[in-house]
């Protein structure tokens, strides 16, 4: 069992229970079944016996095994799993227009500030990243380059790199020439390229509830009104919903992370991708696909896309490196498919071109064939502290708190007990030195306002684990306080 | 006399050319007075009889010496200049709706193709920006970085360039501090953010004719619309102008180059900058000025601003290092004043933030402190370009044809006589395999159809001068078929 990058105690008892966990799962461990003693368990992974006990006792705590007195540690019947959330009741609602922005500046206030614990930021921790790789390899393209180094790339961004997404995007299904991608400032700057390839103000545009606030921003910039597809944890937004939502209202494009939704993780399956796909293409409406996460996966290969049975070019499929290798070179990358003349128009009244040092160290980095490797250890780790952060929260914050169990990315999803707002707990966590992201932001109405999005793509550390400690214990004193009942739907008086 | 970098025979007797027409601008040689001999001009500027020789012929051509039998070559009476084109001879017209962009699309179709003579493209030459010193400057930023450049900047940009951006502002009269700028890419961006902060669709936005293509591309694809204003090759876009335009229509915002506008390099006058900066304060309406050119003036030291006079936050300052650096590091700049709060929420949305190393190593090269230097010598290499260019404009167009005398920047205006359309003549330059710029693009009606823009900004080659030879002969072929006369105003079907 190979221990993480970043190993320190904590790592160590959780690699223990993910031990004992995975061998529950196969059917390895049965249910009653005693699980090998603290010291046999310590000798055979190379850990302490109080590690193990740890980890048993962390075990007991979630119900997976049971303590029998002088016997030793038990397999309990059946083991319990933090209970998923509740998808959103409501089917497709009328188109909403969108008023975030000044609770989204509010929360993306605390981004990026050293003295908070930063659960509210979705991306993978820099000490995770190939760093130096990345840095040795700018600096060799600089020291080579010359002018090709300085000077102006086309619109659609350097060759060489554009040949190595096309060579990555095979694995994902998708059959891209060089020529079909066009290289973007990060996969934010995808997106905007392509709304605006494919919409006009007043538009309906059709988006899974929740949603990436920065979606929900940009639809309230252009002026564009949401209609709010329920996303489901354990299968995304389902393809009956959007049906439904296409016959219903006048959508002039979809937005969806198919792939790991930020904020609730949902994955879609892949066969209900390709009906959706295969609904819009008939009905000519075009898609915008975030897979932003897509390489994030933590079993079962590599997810397909809505891309990966497009024939017209129809889907407009965003992704970046910014969450695999470095947020900082604003690299991303969109295949525009049919919308291609519209794209290049707005990426060169935008801002021309991508810087091209980066375009070009990135493309280096991925020919030296060491892309796939690195992605396999941070999946591990990212996997690892998901499961880490799950038991805590499980552990830690009031009862009738329930949490996603995502299979990828790096967030989770909490919906906390009834009298809990999360609005204001994003303030009082603010206070304490804790940033969180509140469930009210990923959706044009107020039905997340007991949710609370966590990230756990920062390395696991003390200060994360006090901090969620302390979370549970304000969550778990406004439970106890004298909530009102809250209003999960949409306000009656939106149009 | 010091011969420019790029030095050849051409750039030698152009040299010549420039002592002779200074020393008469001066007054040291009076019209009438004889200029010094072939050879002892050659002796006291150390080059050729013949060289000297062929600048007094092209002197002759221009009209500003004449040759005497048997006695040499004497000031003319009085000497002429090539006539500058006349502006537009409409007042503000009512606002347009644009539709330029398949047009523009056609234009850019040809940029940056090596095969063609690219007089097309207003940017510095290559081979005259500090290429390997930044590319170095880059290595070390990289190999020194480690996290801070692989890392995501915030969304105003890193600190240490906005420091040293506030710094040389100074030398343009703008007080800014580190926190009122915005890292952009490119200008490109700068402007398409101040225009996102300050318009919504279907508003009226008032603009120089002739204006920057891509800024009539912005409009169109915002859903803006353009009230011209006239700009004056002697002095740009007029107080007077502004104000009845500000008086008749419902503007709401207001772009200008003050700054060697492209493309007819029109100046403002400072004392009318700082009035229109004033007169739009007093009244509440936003401009955005367009600076990146500022650095690029000939004499007379660094030009005010606009911004150089905003007291209220009014004017939305834009520019880049694009022009004097490093087009392909995509570093430019926004001070975004009273829009901020906006500007940021754009930026986030568009593509959360610049690529973290090359804004690193622009500020490292601005610290250093060899810029200014830098821009002493593309500035003198730049004049020497423009001034050879509209000679051989006068030599090579057909009669009638005018030019203008820019102060600074990259590119030439030029009024082709009645007969001659410049859309024509861009699809006859390009099947020659030169890149030009025709009229049209530069305005959202058909008033500059006559009009070529030509970039002098690529070093000058033997290619470039007889792509020039060709462009003449290509006009004075027209000129001499039996050409309609054009009407060079709105057509009246325009809104």
């Amino acid at each position: 069992m190979p221990l993480p990058q970043t190993d320190d105690g904590i790592f160590r008892y959780v690699s223990v229970e993910r031990h004992i966990l995975e061998r529950i799962e196969s059917g390895e461990l049965l249910p009653g079944e005693r699980i090998p003693s603290l010291r046999a368990l310590g000798t055979r992974l190379g850990v302490s016996v109080s590690t193990v006990n740890q980890a048993y006792m962390a075990l007991e705590r979630r119900g997976v095994v049971e303590a029998r007195p002088k016997s030793g540690f038990f397999v309990r019947s059946r083991p319990d799993r933090p209970p998923a959330p509740r998808p959103s009741r409501l089917p497709a609602k009328p188109p909403t227009a969108i008023n975030r922005g000044a609770l989204i500046r509010e929360v993306l206030g605390g981004m990026g500030r050293r003295d908070m614990v930063p659960l509210n930021v979705a991306q993978t921790d820099e000490s995770l990243l190939p760093t130096r790789q990345l840095s040795r390899l700018l600096a060799k393209v600089a020291t080579a380059g010359g002018e090709s180094v300085v000077g102006y790339e086309g619109v659609f961004g350097n060759l060489g790199l554009r040949r190595q997404i096309a060579w990555r995007l095979v694995e994902a299904g998708i059959e891209a020439r060089p020529e079909d991608i066009m290289i973007t400032s990060g996969a934010m700057e995808a997106l905007y390229i392509a709304l605006r390839s494919v919409t006009r103000p007043g538009d309906n545009v059709a988006i899974a509830a929740p949603s990436y606030y920065c979606f929900l921003q940009l639809l309230e910039n252009f002026g564009l009104r949401a209609v709010e597809l329920p996303s489901h944890p354990d299968g995304g937004v389902r393809p009956a919903d959007l049906a439904a939502a296409l016959d219903r209202f006048d959508i002039k494009v979809v937005i969806l992370t198919p792939n790991f939704n930020n904020p609730d993780g949902a994955r879609i399956p892949d066969p209900a991708k390709a009906e959706m796909t295969a609904m819009l293409t008939a009905r000519g409406v075009p898609v915008i696909e975030d897979d932003v996460y897509g390489d994030l996966y933590f079993d079962g290969g590599r997810p397909r896309c809505l891309a990966s049975s497009d024939t017209e070019g129809y889907v407009l499929h965003c992704s970046s490196f910014s969450k695999t290798l470095a947020p900082g070179f604003r690299v991303g990358y969109l295949l525009p498919g049919r919308y291609a003349a519209k794209a290049f128009e707005i990426k060169a009244t935008t801002n021309v071109c991508c810087a091209t040092p980066t375009q070009i160290a990135v493309a280096e980095y991925l020919s030296q064939g060491g892309f796939e490797r690195h992605l396999r250890k941070i999946r591990a780790v990212l996997e690892r502290q998901a499961r880490i952060m799950e038991e805590r929260i499980l552990r830690s914050f009031p009862p009738g708190t329930r949490v996603t169990h995502p299979g990828g990315g790096t967030v989770l999803w909490v919906q906390l007990p009834e009298a809990v707002d999360s609005i204001a707990l994003f303030y009082e966590a603010k206070a304490k030195g804790i940033g969180v992201a509140p469930g009210n932001i990923f959706s044009s109405c107020d039905q997340f306002s007991r949710f609370l999005r966590l990230s756990y793509g920062n390395v696991w550390t003390p200060v994360v684990d006090e901090a969620l400690t302390t979370l549970g214990r304000l969550a778990a004193a406004q439970a106890e306080g004298a909530g009102l009942p809250k209003d999960d739907d949409c306000p009656k008086h939106n149009p």
